[in-house]
């Protein structure tokens, strides 16, 4: 395989966008991207989306992007993993690079969530579930959560309190990023009191879904100097499975998939969790984030909720997290997040992320969860 | 580029199967098409799948069917291109063992579209054209296509009765093939007679919507050997896009995605359509059919009809297509239909087609369609 690395990276404003349909902000992303990067000709589009079947009445998607942003007959194709689906793309770009059927792609990341609001948007969410054993059911993913997190609370004698400082930080950083949804402080001591969304899961602790598209340009190492002077390597991929409903899984307290694409992204890079200087992982709720630091290898079982309480994961702490805010304060855009954390993972390594600056950080890691933990998709970067 | 070849191939029957779910008809698929390899371990199951957000309320599908396959951890991903999501799904489990990231993929097509019937069900397929300007107006793809086949009626010159041996050239070999859908017989001058569907395209024009998954094991060519004694090399991978909307193409007689799918793929296995023994094209509709053949190569415009006319589409004609039922016979399982196509020509070159035999056949190409061609995927391959 080929080395890859990006050459540049896009990233637009996440929020509720009422005044741009889908294929407006995908083609806004894509011309930002093009901005950053002196590339000719681009041979595939790959788009990673979550709904925009059950949202926006739209399949087929990506060559009506490729098309309106003014690359018709480019090959074109979306990938689908509920909100992993922008780390999806991402990997399914590195591969078509690595492979050497591609020289330059973009990977592009785009969802469109408030075209439809109320329960008919919690019932599209709902379809990341399994469709029989728990939508069906009426589960929804933020509820699922939340009995992930009732039962953490209940095996490790931690209180809601002990998640705050996930979300403090994210909105600490996110404050700093003109890019984010809700760029609003959180007090720790405010945090327990949120209104709640789906107990013990409350307003402050559920990351918001949000509209938004982000891109990137992947090329092979070789050729990045020639579109870059700052180019990004990629050093390790992984995706790894899980059941998608939780009570199929042996140890619902343990992110299986997020383990192996760890590992899998690990073993490639020949690194481990003491090498990464700073991590984007997906805190869709602050219970995933704890959860995410224990399959990764930073934590141990039951522990993961320390690096919010002992508050190591500020940007001068030793595990930096939602540098720019992440899923709870930058927001959530389902099938662009994964994209969202890689395009911020470049600023980071570029020595570019300005307020939000990890000082020397050299190698950095991504974490796109689809569903509640059924995906996993890892990259490591490096500068 | 490592060189790829397909060691297995599973057929499950198409047709309307009220009593499976479409996680059922997956599994059944992946393990049909273990028992024709000797596979012990997988590292990616790639899932073609087009609608099931709208039609089963499921996305996030792929690892879903890891888990009921037996495979609950391995990489698995959705690939979504509309009615062309099989074939694109089998050139990203190609880059994945030809850029050495795998070594050994499983693709799976499937589709459940009974789940849902009447006007739901034409509103799920509408998804796969322009929302904005296509859907949002009413129009559905086999709507946009009988457009198309009046426009061509009227430039060249040519009836309804003169697409009628695509037709029948697909039951007569449909007839043959105990895994097709409808494997009743249609006489030519029975034709231009049958009930109307969108005027001019009529019931014996159209494929039918079906349910049904397929799968193939690809490997390295160099490995392939383990696994099987008859493998079958894939010698050429293209994909091509249009605009969704067929209003927006120049020329929207010539479909161009296929040109560039085509081409595309006829130079990477550096062949020519001279070379093609015989051809499993997209025959969602006659028109279809015939803009294909055109399109790709076999036919000059204006020409493609004729090779029904002239019946040079047999088994035993100088092209033969649709060998096991095409899509109007065998049936049109949107997602799956990619991978139907590709595993019949595993039977063709491995001759192992039996009475659907095309004689001496080294040499076969696949061409699925997306929506009303704005995704077009084209394989080569050879024995």
């Amino acid at each position: 395989m080929r080395d890859v690395s990006i050459a540049a990276a896009g990233i637009t404003p996440a929020g509720e966008h009422w005044e741009s349909s889908l294929r407006e902000m995908a083609v806004q992303a894509v011309q930002e991207t093009l901005n950053h990067a002196n590339v000719k000709t681009l041979d595939a589009i790959v788009v990673g989306n979550a709904l925009s079947g059950n949202l926006s009445g739209q399949n087929h998607l990506a060559p009506l992007i490729a098309d309106y942003a003014g690359l018709r007959g480019v090959e074109a194709f979306r990938v689908e993993g509920a909100d992993a689906s922008g780390g999806l793309a991402l990997r399914m770009g590195y591969l078509m690079v690595a492979s050497g059927a591609a020289e330059t792609v973009m990977v592009l990341g785009c969802e469109k969530v408030t075209d439809v609001v109320g329960s008919a948007r919690v019932k599209a969410s709902a379809t990341t579930l399994d469709s029989e054993y728990e939508s069906a059911q009426g589960a929804t993913p933020v509820g699922v959560a939340a009995m992930l997190m009732r039962r953490y609370m209940y095996e490790y004698h931690v209180s809601v309190a002990d998640f705050a400082n996930f979300s403090v930080n994210a909105h600490g950083n996110g404050s700093k990023n003109s890019k984010a949804m809700y760029r609003n402080l959180i007090k720790a001591d405010r945090f327990a009191g949120a209104p709640l969304v789906a107990e013990p899961i409350n307003l402050f602790d559920v990351a918001p879904e949000a509209d938004g598209a982000a891109a990137l340009i992947l090329t092979s190492a070789e050729r990045a100097p020639d579109l870059t002077d700052v180019p990004v390597r990629i050093l390790g991929s992984g995706v790894g499975t899980d059941t998608l409903a939780v009570h199929e899984r042996p140890d619902p307290l343990f992110l299986s998939a997020a383990k192996l694409a760890a590992d899998r992204a690990y073993r490639q890079a020949n690194l481990s969790p003491s090498d990464i200087d700073l991590f984007e992982l997906h805190d869709s709720a602050t219970i995933m984030a704890a959860l995410a630091l224990e399959a990764s290898g930073f934590a141990a079982r039951g522990e993961g909720w320390k690096f919010a309480s002992e508050n190591r994961i500020t940007l001068t702490g030793d595990l930096p997290i939602s540098t720019f805010g992440g899923l709870k304060s930058r927001g959530n855009p389902l099938g662009a997040t994964g994209i969202y954390q890689a395009a911020e993972i470049v600023l980071q390594l570029r020595g570019e992320a300005g307020a939000n600056q990890v000082k020397d950080a050299r190698i950095a890691m991504a974490q796109n969860l689809g569903g509640v933990g059924g995906t996993a998709v890892t990259h490591i970067f490096g500068r």
